[in-house]
């Protein structure tokens, strides 16, 4: 895919927004493509085509379980995404739950805990320091039911969490532990019982299916109990007319209980493929690919001391391929800008809906304001903010290399086009020099 | 796309369940295929396909707002469906709202107002007794937000209701009205201003664009007001630390407020994409091919005495392409398998997630057991229930031929096959006679 560059000619698109939405895996796109001519309604539908579709539906689920190693007790609800799964898991709680999470969570993990009694857990300095808070947290805490959430790679730095100690932590105080795999499910092998862990959630569309369907996998006790997330026909298994004038509801009380409406097949589906695929192509070449990447991309940074990468965890940290860092003298949101104008690279700038995160890394005060990539987010609210890059399966080295350059070539030369702010973003607005 | 029949051979598979979910127009396979190579993530990308995504999703709410007339103080809300667009409404109503919904509507429309005070109000016999039905009930309601859910074609009949005159009834007694558009927008045009409704309701998967993405449009005023349906990313304008530990949030308050999580954008321009077609291809063109089809359904089954549609406006009653009957004699599962199997017609049988209008329709006890296409549904479930027949653009008088011509042999001379229940599903077991 060509684009045109501000400063003349067209140049191959370097995707490196992955940690936002990754491109879909050609074999996505293919199985998708194929399946199109036999898509049909599910589940009641008589007919051939029909009976397929539901078939390739329930196969998905079953292609997901594998892919985090579901067992006994444990379901798949597909669910739009991992901000859906996990306002799922929050309206499922029961009632009493408390709830400990870390002021460093994307919003996403952040913020669906509406109605519970949440703890907000400073961010760490160190993955022992993590496990240290979250003990701290729940020792001595009342009895009843108690969830940690926490991510397994941070979508700012890309640190990878220490999941199955802090899910241990969890556990010897009698919490569950539900894990936004959302940034680690691209990455790395995320299963149930290794990481020992309740539930996972994460999106389709940063795993290479961006077909509008995520999962929340894991223990079906509390979600059999609970009230239906959504109530229409799929979650219900019978209705009826009350004597009085009122209505009887019976809900299912498998995954369809919460996914009411008629399902995302081909989301479903994608999202199948796309766990196919990552499991065939094998996570122990991917994590290679990615070292190989991350391992350039830091020399490259390492190499302009105006460039300052963000971590909590060190230098030393596991990561992913997501990193960000913010430029000396630099507007990250001009930043950006140029490296999309004039060297065709798509990063991202912004907050990237972790608020509380961006400014413990970037010393902001409480007060600076935030962005979360909405459309009437106002000019002057970019200027406290950080470029994020990252990548994923199928990066080739040369957007890498290129976006190695162009960093080393701004910060020295500077952009060559003027910029100016239209409508909250920064946009090219003339010849500069 | 050709079937294998169990009496030998092929044949091109006769989809004739478009009220569950409609095939895909090529238009929007195509536009989503050409859209592939350029999908990029949205909103605060700064590379040039996330710009040039963040504008195609950002049009295709343009053009769903254009194709169902939004005015001003409108607005365009993405969901994953029906259900779920009548479930964010249910979550935006002012509490203490009342909500009136007939006992004839789909559970989607029924069920999603939980948490208010519902007056189920009992199926009508005529368009004037729907309006009067519920000019009864408002006329002396007390005082305080009211709302009135109803449907705009039935999913199980396909009549007609009275739209504007239930809106001009609720309207007239300070209610407010919600038009359940899953059925009506595939067939007639859905024009918030003329049928005078406050919010329309309708899902891709009806509307040719099956990729997971529905709508809510209509008032803002509410949506604005109402807690975020989901919280998260996106639908977060600043998230920031409390000095006590907690979280002080600021939400958007345009649609982004209801819409966290990454958008759906694939589903969202194949939604804007079928919204367009439709409208080039005009309705008074479909709405005319649709009534020859349904002439010839009709007749070729009023020529068959065993074969009772069901209806509650009677046989004059304006309809779209959807109709239900029962065979006399038969097993509405066995029918609809013998219709696969025999002849590849796919069709659905069951209670059509519509099960106190199915009870009333059929005369069957309230303690009938009911089924709503949900996996784990018992094989005994389904002895009492209906065959719905449904078609839309592009179906071709042969597959509504076949149907009536298969419809007329089945009863006389009966399933050349026998079946059997197997996992609450009847197939095909071994050769007849």
């Amino acid at each position: 895919m060509s684009v045109p560059l501000v400063t003349g000619g067209e140049v191959t698109y370097a995707a490196l927004d992955y940690a936002a939405s990754a491109p879909a895996l050609q074999r996505v796109w293919d199985d998708v493509a194929a399946y199109a001519p036999y898509y049909g309604s599910v589940h009641r539908g008589a007919g051939y085509l029909s009976q397929l579709s539901t078939e390739l539906f329930e196969q998905s689920r079953a292609a997901v379980a594998e892919f985090v190693g579901c067992g006994e007790g444990d379901q798949v609800v597909f669910t739009r995404a991992t901000t859906d799964s996990l306002n799922l898991l929050s309206a499922a709680l029961p009632t009493g739950t408390r709830v400990y999470v870390f002021e460093s969570e994307h919003h996403a993990s952040l913020l669906p805990w509406r109605g519970h009694d949440v703890t907000y857990l400073d961010a760490p300095r160190s993955p022992e320091q993590a496990v240290a808070t979250l003990e701290s947290a729940l020792h001595g805490a009342p009895r009843g039911p108690k969830l940690v959430c926490v991510t397994g790679a941070s979508n700012v730095t890309g640190e990878v969490w220490p999941v199955r100690e802090l899910a241990r932590a969890a556990h010897r105080h009698g919490a569950r532990i539900v894990l936004d795999a959302a940034q680690l499910a691209p990455h790395r092998p995320v299963r149930i019982g290794e990481l020992e862990v309740d539930w996972v959630a994460f999106s389709g569309h940063k795993l290479y299916a961006p077909f509008g369907a995520g999962v929340l996998a894991g223990r079906a006790d509390w979600l059999r109990e609970a009230e239906p997330y959504l109530a229409g026909g799929g979650a219900s298994r019978k209705v009826a007319r009350r004597d009085d004038g009122g209505v009887d509801v019976e809900w299912h009380t498998n995954a369809a209980r919460h996914e009411a409406g008629s399902p995302n097949v081909i989301g479903a589906y994608a999202l199948a493929s796309a766990c196919r695929a990552l499991t065939e192509a094998g996570f122990a070449r991917l994590v290679a690919r990615e070292e190989e990447l991350l391992e350039k991309l830091r020399a490259g940074l390492a190499a302009v001391p105006e460039v300052s990468v963000l971590a909590l965890f060190g230098d030393e940290a596991d990561r992913v391929g997501v990193l960000s860092f913010v430029v000396d003298g630099w507007n990250s949101s001009h930043f950006a800008a140029a490296l999309s104008a004039e060297y065709g690279i798509g990063v991202r700038d912004g907050l990237f809906c972790a608020h509380p995160l961006l400014r413990t890394l970037l010393g902001q005060e409480d007060d600076a304001p935030g962005e979360c990539g909405a459309p009437d987010a106002e000019p002057g609210e970019r200027s406290l903010n950080a470029v994020r890059v990252s990548f994923g399966a199928g990066t080739p080295d040369e957007h890498v290399e290129r976006f190695v350059a162009a960093v080393t070539e701004l910060v020295r030369d500077g952009a060559r086009w003027g910029y100016r702010t239209e409508e909250g973003r920064c946009v090219p607005d003339r010849e500069a020099g």
